[in-house]
């Protein structure tokens, strides 16, 4: 495997630090520190903070497509074990970063206002390009008769993404687990029926 | 009325402007310029900027308590009634403070890493005075008939409080109150049935 390039490990270093301390709290000196690569290699790679914080969204979002790929769109389950499976997928890897953590959209989008609407455009179509993988999840399990055909699939697929993201929310409060298993088990038992 | 105190001015001014602009982004020059005071008077009435971003949290959740006290505790209001003005309250303030500001105890929480475990532990208890108050609503749904009496009103209260948090969330992002519609809708023709 080559050796990472000083760009891969500011973006790989970077996200921890964003993650853990937050976009506004995460300085460039604490970034390259934790890359452990020169302060001038920042300037190289990125030409504002704004455009590294959209490079670290985008290396989130391939991880989250990946677990979205090895989820909802594994069609060796049955449509509602692939929802299932993703969302215990996200309270695994939530667990694994630190509850305390959270979601780094979440975070990007609490501290929005501060550095433009870029990221916040992005972090939305992020949201949308989740919403629509659940919606196609959803649609597969009306056509599995796994829930009624009544159920409007995109209106509930949106729901599904706010309401996992608020869970996740308020399991980074609690610093517990415990509010994304009330939302999986309220989802399954009273919401897709 | 009394003229506001330069404390009070601080409070509600730098409310505001943690409000727009994050915790971390919101510096103490930009709060007092806001609140009109000289610099000095921040450091008279407040040990650190924690403390000052605890009270304003408390400051916030006032406001809530006296949302909370004219929808989920109107006792004019029949229980479903009382949950669904809160919801509407909590999306009409949103729209006027400004969805793209989103919650305030959303935006403290993605930065709370940074500033700290006081200000965590605080968001946690307002959430949970938030559930007591929609679980309470949901017993009385229970006593008048209006949901079935296997409701576990403390699990589905929990549920409320965290996607109306995720709604509000993704509203920020899409700027946008339909999430809050669609969660709205879901929650009363799915789940409170």
């Amino acid at each position: 495997m080559a050796k990472p390039s000083n760009r891969e490990k500011i973006l790989t270093e970077g996200l921890r630090v964003v993650h853990e301390h937050g976009f506004a709290g995460a300085s460039v000196r604490d970034i390259v520190h934790a890359a452990g690569v020169p302060q001038g290699s920042f300037t190289n790679h990125f030409a504002s903070k704004e455009a590294f914080g959209l490079e670290v969204l985008d290396l989130y979002a391939s991880r989250g497509r990946a677990v979205m790929g090895a989820t909802l769109r594994d069609e060796a389950l049955a449509p509602l074990q692939r929802l299932r499976a993703y969302i215990d997928a996200r309270r695994d890897r939530l667990t694994q970063t630190g509850i305390r953590n959270g979601c780094l959209y979440g975070n990007f989008l609490a501290e929005a206002n501060e550095h433009g609407e870029a990221i916040r455009r992005r972090v939305a179509e992020i949201f949308a390009e989740t919403r629509e993988a659940v919606a196609a999840c959803l649609r597969a399990a009306v056509q599995a008769g796994e829930v009624p055909g009544s159920l409007d699939c995109n209106e509930v697929a949106g729901f599904v993404v706010s309401s996992l993201q608020g869970a996740i929310l308020v399991a980074k409060a609690e610093g517990s687990a415990a509010p994304i298993d009330r939302f999986e088990n309220i989802l399954f038992s009273r919401v897709l029926r």
